[in-house]
């Protein structure tokens, strides 16, 4: 059989993630909350398999929940969203992105990456018969060079995939980034965006999130995709969504319909109704800053490097004043024989570039996180 | 924007549905049951979310849930499955067969669809750069004519697409069809069967469903997909499962874990706990064969004329003897002016042959299929 993505293997979550197991290490590599989702979310759930929501929904999502997201994305600053034709509610983030990708990259369009990148992007720019333009974000805090990112557009140039604030950094993005990805834009008319904006709501320092939806122009020309998962500490229910200008949104329905045709009716109904309530996603900021602040404190000591992180979940340190081996190697040697396991950023640059980061989950309860600090600073 | 999918529109199935909930017809058109899930399965998933079964599930499925898969089809006369390697659970059949056209068709590859076809099927392959290559089934009774089919493979033909019991007709495949598939495989190395077998548990007259899976050169040479919406009665949960040899599975999995990685969690645990007892899949035979017997009798005294039903929960009937109108012309009249929804099963057919066949669903109560029985034997 001759395969369609030769270059692909397992993804590094679920191996870190099998390898953390395999160790007992503590799993601070794939990201997920160690925390409960909120009864009260449970329960609408529940309610609803009861009450007989258990069949279809509609093809773009439960009209309700839609209208849930228009009046989120409205309330948090952003455009006005029209939900019958400019949301679709997805399987997640990921179906929303690989159908996204899908959708509206034909064969020979060129797209750019910023790297280090989530490994979902460059597998479905492949099986769309895209052409993937990865461009590095600047160390030492991940910062866009827009410059770099100019000089790598042709004609060809379809679309830019951007995802902030960042995995896995935690770089978030500046008005500044905003103003020179407009100009991008104006001048080259055939670019859209794709913004995976998942963590949109974990930004930390008082800073806001920005969205390319609090942008009318920017809305005009992206495709923004969140996760409930990540909000509602539930990423296994498995329901995102993706919004878009009408014209763009068609043609994404057109794949997500023929992909999975609709998502989980329950969760839907339950969402809808718990959205009503803002603080069930306003609150998220400061109860992961707080994390942060303790897993930072708790490394305070230690022989790794703390980079800034301004949002997400994930905490990268640089290990290059502790080891030389490469980072897989480094990460291996963590899980192992420290009992503690990461992500070696390597592992999201197309080339494997490695500057000696690890990615760590503080989406943990406070022991859990001081018992990882306590080993990595006897390293 | 330029459509990857010129030719798709919104499904049928939302079409008439919408349709139908406009003109409050009784809805017969999607086919989806209007009978509860079980409480048991409904209480499984509720207690699986409050224990905190919330987060990432492993990408190809449970493992429990997967072991309770092979057990099923072992236990129905089945071949042994490897769940390591051979079963990946996938967000509803849709997406087992978007994710295995994906990772299978190459650019240029021919597909061949057995018509009338179910419609995710098309869009797929061409998404994957296939080409499509329509081989009508036999009417009245949607009989597969083999050597049509053989008649059609070049030395381009990557995959055959079939789905017993059909969708729409409700036709089974015979051992004859089984002996004339494997000759066909076994003259053509290069082709793969792409299995549909959503309705496997839902088969009339004491007949089996003659899987591919019970036949070990084919399971060799096959993706079989089935559905637990079908099974449970919960087409709105989106959980459904693929087998496949190791070789092939390795690849569709690349394409399913950046496709969803995931499905659904609590409902993973549920199902593999009440998958358990053969009860709950076994009984479904019966129970909708009375459906189909209640119907037809109900139907007796029409101008209809009844297609014979092996399987499925879907009933085609042939108006030729009462209207010289379009099937979609006459689906609309029969929605707006009687108050009955179905799908033209023309619908099925990529060059819309329209042989003035309607299909409804049974999957409902007794008192429903009695209402749109009266209405339509007074047609
Ligand atoms: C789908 S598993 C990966 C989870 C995640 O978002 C991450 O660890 O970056
Ligand atoms: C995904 S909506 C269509 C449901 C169905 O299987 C049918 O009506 O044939």
């Amino acid at each position: 059989i001759q395969s369609k993505l030769p270059k692909v293997g397992t993804t590094i979550f679920t191996v870190m993630s099998q390898m953390a197991a395999e160790s007992n290490a503590i799993n601070l590599s794939q990201g997920f909350p160690d925390f409960p989702v909120s009864e009260k979310l449970i329960d609408l759930v529940y309610q609803n398999m009861q009450i007989g929501h258990n069949q279809y929904a509609p093809m773009p999502g439960l009209p309700q929940l839609r209208e849930a997201i228009a009046n989120k994305i409205k309330n948090t600053g952003g455009v006005n969203i029209n939900i019958d034709t400019e949301i679709t509610v997805s399987a997640g983030a990921t179906e929303a992105i690989f159908s996204s990708v899908l959708a509206t990259v034909n064969q020979g369009d060129e797209v750019i990456v910023l790297e280090p990148a989530y490994d979902c992007y460059i597998p479905a720019i492949e099986l769309a018969g895209g052409k993937v333009v990865p461009v590095g974000l600047s160390l030492p805090n991940f910062t866009p060079d827009w410059q770099k990112v100019k000089d790598n557009i042709t004609k060809k140039t379809r679309m830019i995939i951007i995802n902030f604030p960042h995995n896995p950094s935690g770089a978030i993005l500046t008005q500044d980034d905003i103003t020179a990805l407009k100009e991008l834009l104006e001048e080259n008319p055939q670019l859209i965006i794709l913004s995976d904006e998942v963590y949109e709501h974990i930004i930390f320092d008082g800073n806001t999130h920005l969205s390319v939806l609090k942008d009318k122009f920017l809305a005009r020309r992206s495709i923004a995709v969140s996760s409930f998962g990540k909000t509602f500490h539930a990423t296994g229910w498995k329901i995102g969504y993706m919004v878009a200008p009408e014209a763009i949104m068609k043609e994404i329905r057109k794949v997500h319909q023929y992909n999975c045709f609709s998502v989980h009716t329950p969760s839907q109904y339950a969402m809808a109704e718990y959205l009503q309530n803002e603080k069930n996603y306003l609150g998220l900021s400061a109860m992961y800053e707080k994390k942060r602040e303790f897993f930072q404190q708790a490394m305070q000591d230690s022989k790794f490097k703390i980079i800034p992180s301004y949002g997400t979940y994930f905490q990268v340190l640089d290990f290059s004043e502790i080891s030389d081996m490469g980072d897989m190697e480094f990460a291996q040697y963590l899980i192992k024989d420290k009992g503690v396991a990461s992500i070696p950023v390597s592992a999201f640059y197309s080339d494997k570039q490695d500057d000696k980061l690890l990615r760590f989950c503080f989406a943990k309860g406070e022991e859990t996180l001081q018992k990882a600090a306590d080993i990595l600073c006897k390293i």
